[in-house]
């Protein structure tokens, strides 16, 4: 089964809707690729986070795969850190790993969110990631 | 965890390996992103075609999902007629389901190729796309 998802500009997708404030601090879209089902258990989205946004401290169930398309972003995972993240860098994030991700400072960033073994359960939100935090890339 | 993939050119990955003859037909690259293990149960990876570029008539086990990024190409499941593909294009594969994908014959193709459910397994390949059946496209 094809979907379309129309392009917009030089991006692959277009950015979709506004996420949800409760879960990220700044200016974040979220494009829903593919919903959660049975049959692929297995969710994606394209999220673009203008410079400085970022989701809240969360953990996935199931685990998750970041692939990053456009600009220059954050991730950390408990206890380590930041890590800079640039276009062509995938990450992976184990189940029940506490973790964050967003744009760095100074520029948009883009990636594909792709939540994997997703019977077990797709995110669980928790605290937001301070300005002490988010300030503390070296 | 993140691993770095270099940059090419205007593409997000490089090419990576040549893909193997035994179930291409013209010339593809792959570029392995993630690969299987039980934690995830996914396996991705990034597939450039030339022009005219195809791989053989396959099934997934667990379901695939291919996310278009570059180039114009095709899809199309047996019995179904060829599908065009865009920069943006999201294509669900359930299990089992016979079918194969590749470049157009005037334009590169590529796609990044996610298989779901992997604890099912990942591919079975089958037998070449004809030029009459590549040809069909209307």
């Amino acid at each position: 089964m094809k979907t379309n998802q129309n392009q917009l500009n030089d991006t692959i997708f277009p950015k979709g809707d506004a996420a949800s404030a409760d879960y990220f601090t700044g200016s974040a879209w979220v494009k829903m690729l593919v919903p959660d089902d049975r049959s692929f258990n297995t969710v994606i989205g394209n999220v673009v986070f203008e410079p400085g946004a970022r989701n809240n401290w969360h953990t996935h169930p199931g685990g998750q795969i970041l692939i990053v398309t456009h600009g220059i972003g954050y991730y950390q995972e408990e206890g380590k850190p930041i890590q800079l993240l640039n276009i062509g860098d995938v990450v992976t994030i184990l189940p029940n790993i506490k973790h964050w991700h967003g744009a760095s400072p100074e520029s948009e960033f883009t990636h594909i969110a792709i939540s994997t073994n997703t019977q077990n359960g797709i995110v669980d939100w928790l605290e937001r990631v301070t300005d002490e935090q988010y300030n503390s890339f070296k």
